[in-house]
């Protein structure tokens, strides 16, 4: 039985080449192509010298008949940048597989989203085929999917925070947030706020109450039970290192329990979950990061419990999740490809 | 008119370093003596190369009777530290003036006190003597102060997002806040969460819902105004970088205004502050590391208000306000001494 | 026909628990008991959460009949700790094949090795049994190896870049080099130097020209051609990063050629190496770290050449090079197990 | 007697607006004007919030007219942009005081220099009006100086090596230097080296023998004494840190002494430096960030001196040594406006 034959659509972004990076040693995948505007002719090894070795083929420029070649498409195009190409996948290859990494087909609140994403949504009549791919809660119905949306890095680590009360509706009130990131998060494109001398021993906070990454959380938490009913408040900040997210929830639950009871629902949701750990202290992205682990860990104080997640954005909260779901839309072990563990340092 | 002599005892920790050198170039105040008990009989500028050329003292053990040759003292003693040092100071000398760096006198609650700091205030009849240090809503009383309490780091940072609404007793519900810190706040002594392998990509949260600064946040926001009745929960973080807290408030406002008239209020608050700068989008560390400056933000989402503040943790959370207090308890400018911009990098 | 049987003794220090990390995701070896005396009776997960999911033991306390359960030996104790450990292994179970991470058997030049290690060497009569592990030009040797001396991480990289022009006789004259190395290399026990707030933003060099891996480096590159006649010196230096070693080396070549003829002689030291890049432009760290790679690069000036080597500290230069040998050594494929392409950032 | 009235020209660089932190404090200068191309019209404030306080004006065009208000012009301009704003202020405005803290005049080797900046030099006939402001040796020629060509930051740290020995003409033979800097060093222009998470663990080298500051270090230690009779060979470094520069300089001396007679020379030059101090182990970053000082240490074995330096490439070896230089060139005491000791974290 032959491996699945995949193509990454906009390799030369850092979630791109992160995929790369996880499929090139993938026991299941095959790297049919990879697409680069900006590199198109350049063997991948001399754009990314980290892969030598591992992938050998040259980018080249993305077209449409390329679909041909493949089982399935991992699209790695800039947020508003994937619609159109998926509309003419949609349309051309009715047969392909597609986990697409942007925000483009996360939300079905097309006037937030709108908002959010100050663009225009052109593809709205296919975002009911995409399952939005949160994968420990959304399994049978990735293995099923034909389109996946995979979550945005901010939005894992605060679904997987969250979920376990989405689930059984106990999600009520003002629900307080913040994240930090790393600076992979900004893509590699350098920036005022991604430069060196600024940001290496900064945090600031930006998009406060305005991330966009709201947008997809709110309705699928909600989704998970009709009796969920609250109000997100979130503040995104930059932190001084690379890879990495630090999340922190306060979630006023109503119905007040021990500690012991939110134990509990916890474990209920992930006790035998191959990613996601409950650690006793605190989350550490030291120990999460270049690994597809989430984190987590919780503390009450009478009526409000807090709950810590920490992930590595550009695997768990991109590539790697990605993966996970590609894993199960073309019937491999979850898990494949994935089990590396970090360092400690 | 000579200079006000003072002395230090403590020297050698990152408190009472910075206290060295902000005060061996202050024009009104000379060092008598600074004390240390590891590094007794060592030039200071051979422990602490940054200050050759600016003290010139030896390090000596601290003994009681050298209080005869100051007029005032900063202690930086370890917390739990200075209780015992400062009843002697009282009764022995009861003239000279005192500025206490440690949590010992900060809060009046002492039964919490004793549960955050795990130990027993010893010296409970002296602290209704201290007035609590933070400085911009406390000069007046700061002016005629024998004893002062100064804040602690976290405490000067959510101090000063609340205050301007504690003034009006607008706190109400639930305060949901996160501060992450630099590695300096938690001392000169090694440990494992300050191993640089292990600090230096990482972000953790300790102490969850148990740091000892609320016991010193809650009463002095609540004896701003009759009104205020809330409860403050609070996530402290270590962060990858050296100097800094960096804290996010979340406010619920029960008589919602809109962001015009909150501005009206924080204006009210600090409007002619030299060290409390508002600031259009985000704090960030960076452009206060090494000042006495406090930055703060804030927006606003129907009835949540999100306050921001960004300080040196060693400057304004610590050796800086304590010399903002000393110069008000001497009568000198209150920013002597304090003026040195921060580099933009 | 079944996985080799190895123990890690020592597996609490930074390179044991890397030596876990690359062994536990290893097809040919199977991890048979790992030893501390600081976490004896804890779960290897518990200390190393890192390692969850992946290493299922629990430390246990050394014992020389563990010995008996074993193929072959991890030893990662403290420089002058193996000595003793190793002449009972050789004496109570001769057949047991070892690796050693410490600096024990790396020399041959006894007077020097306990000039700079500050030791009594107790087991001399052993070292000549150790093949030195510089895998790429030791290959045939340590294929038939029972001992193996793992190099120092700086030695590592000194001897990458000087190795193709020591075969040919081609070191005389005065060699000096800089290496700056992570904090890893300073294991996991905190000390002031590796205190994050005095660190995190410094350069500082220690052991100047006194740097025990000299003593190693030496005997071994001289032992490649009876032309070498040369002296080092070196000077390291540590950084404020946490992986990683950079070293650069100035080689004043007697007999002055091309750069073209230079690259012949690089090329064929290394041409078809797995874990060996020749790079255009720099090496640079964060394309090695994580990985077993060595990047390499050289420029010449008239007679002087500038070479350039990056590695990981903790892999080639510790933990992965020892996997590399113990490949060698148990007929294994070279590469097993070591194969993970570093992220781009 | 009123302030020295100065102009800054291209003051929102990193040199430039480190010159603006520098003088508004200062007690004898008045900032006159500050220029800038692109933020033209904009509170200095606005643009340095960490300057909100200090300085009061707005950026403003460069016009040649605007000399006629001051004393003295601090130019920071862009390598290659100086020569011809100086040409045009040499003939209009001959009056005035010129510190170029560009490359443009630090040296009289037109051909190296062309060939280094990769541009034709168009105003040689003013080079010889400019003394190279190396302070510490160059006291007497910089008071009397009008124009001033200010070292760069690589040749300040590697000038105070090697200095002591090439008064002496003592340097012979090949001389070799790493030297490694911070991000701040590459300017405020985000680029892919300074992209923070291609930067925030890496070191990497560039210009590897090709550095510009050579052809400014050489002619300067050559002109100390006719006996020096060295080449220099340099590779400079990138590093993960923002200010900062550690240099290593392997020193072959041929009548070789020991090593108290090495400090006799050292302390023979700088034994009563006020920026200047030897240090017993190595200097450190972190201990002259911030400030004027360089740090320096000597080892040696046989004939081989080892000399480093650390110093902050944005104040000695930019702002603070102009500030300096003008401080001499105007009458006034050499450290005025420069004793702010670093933090020592």
């Amino acid at each position: 039985m032959g491996k699945v034959r995949v193509g990454i659509a906009g390799a030369t972004g850092y979630i791109g080449s992160e995929m790369m990076r996880l499929l090139c040693t993938h026991p299941g995948f095959e790297l049919a192509w990879v697409t680069s505007e900006s590199s198109a002719g350049k063997r991948v090894a001399e754009v990314f010298p980290n892969l030598r070795g591992y992938v050998h083929q040259e980018f080249c420029e993305f077209k449409l008949e390329m679909l041909r070649e493949v089982d399935m498409v991992g699209l790695c195009l800039p947020h508003g940048g994937a619609m159109e190409t998926m509309s003419a996948i949609a349309r051309e290859y009715p047969g392909v597989k597609v986990v697409d990494a942007s925000g483009d087909f996360r939300s079905p609140v097309f006037d937030k989203w709108e908002a959010y994403y100050k663009t225009k949504h052109t593809a709205r009549e296919l975002q009911s085929r995409f399952v939005y791919g949160f994968t420990e809660l959304q399994r049978e119905r990735l293995r099923a999917a034909q389109y996946v949306a995979n979550p945005g890095c901010f939005a894992t680590a605060i679904n997987a925070v969250l979920a376990p009360f989405a689930r059984h509706g106990e999600l009520v009130g003002e629900i307080t947030v913040t994240g930090i990131t790393g600076s992979s998060g900004s893509g590699n494109k350098p920036a005022q706020t991604t430069h060196h001398p600024e940001r290496a021993q900064n945090v600031r906070a930006y998009k406060v109450l305005e991330h966009q990454h709201v947008v997809e959380v709110v309705p699928f938490l909600e989704g998970l039970h009709k009796d969920n009913d609250f109000d997100l408040f979130f503040v995104p900040q930059s932190g001084p290192f690379v890879r990495g997210i630090f999340v922190t929830a306060f979630i006023p639950l109503s119905n007040q329990k021990t500690m012991a009871a939110y134990n509990e629902v916890i474990r209920d949701a992930y006790g035998n979950e191959p990613f996601i750990h409950i650690v006793k202290e605190s989350p550490e992205l030291r120990l999460v990061q270049g690994t597809n682990n989430i984190h987590l860990a919780y503390r009450a104080q009478g009526d409000m419990l807090v709950g810590m997640a920490a992930i590595d954005n550009m695997v768990k909260g991109g590539a790697g999740q990605a993966v996970q779901n590609m894993n199960l839309m073309t019937g491999q072990e979850e898990t494949a490809g994935l089990l590396h563990p970090a360092g400690y340092v």
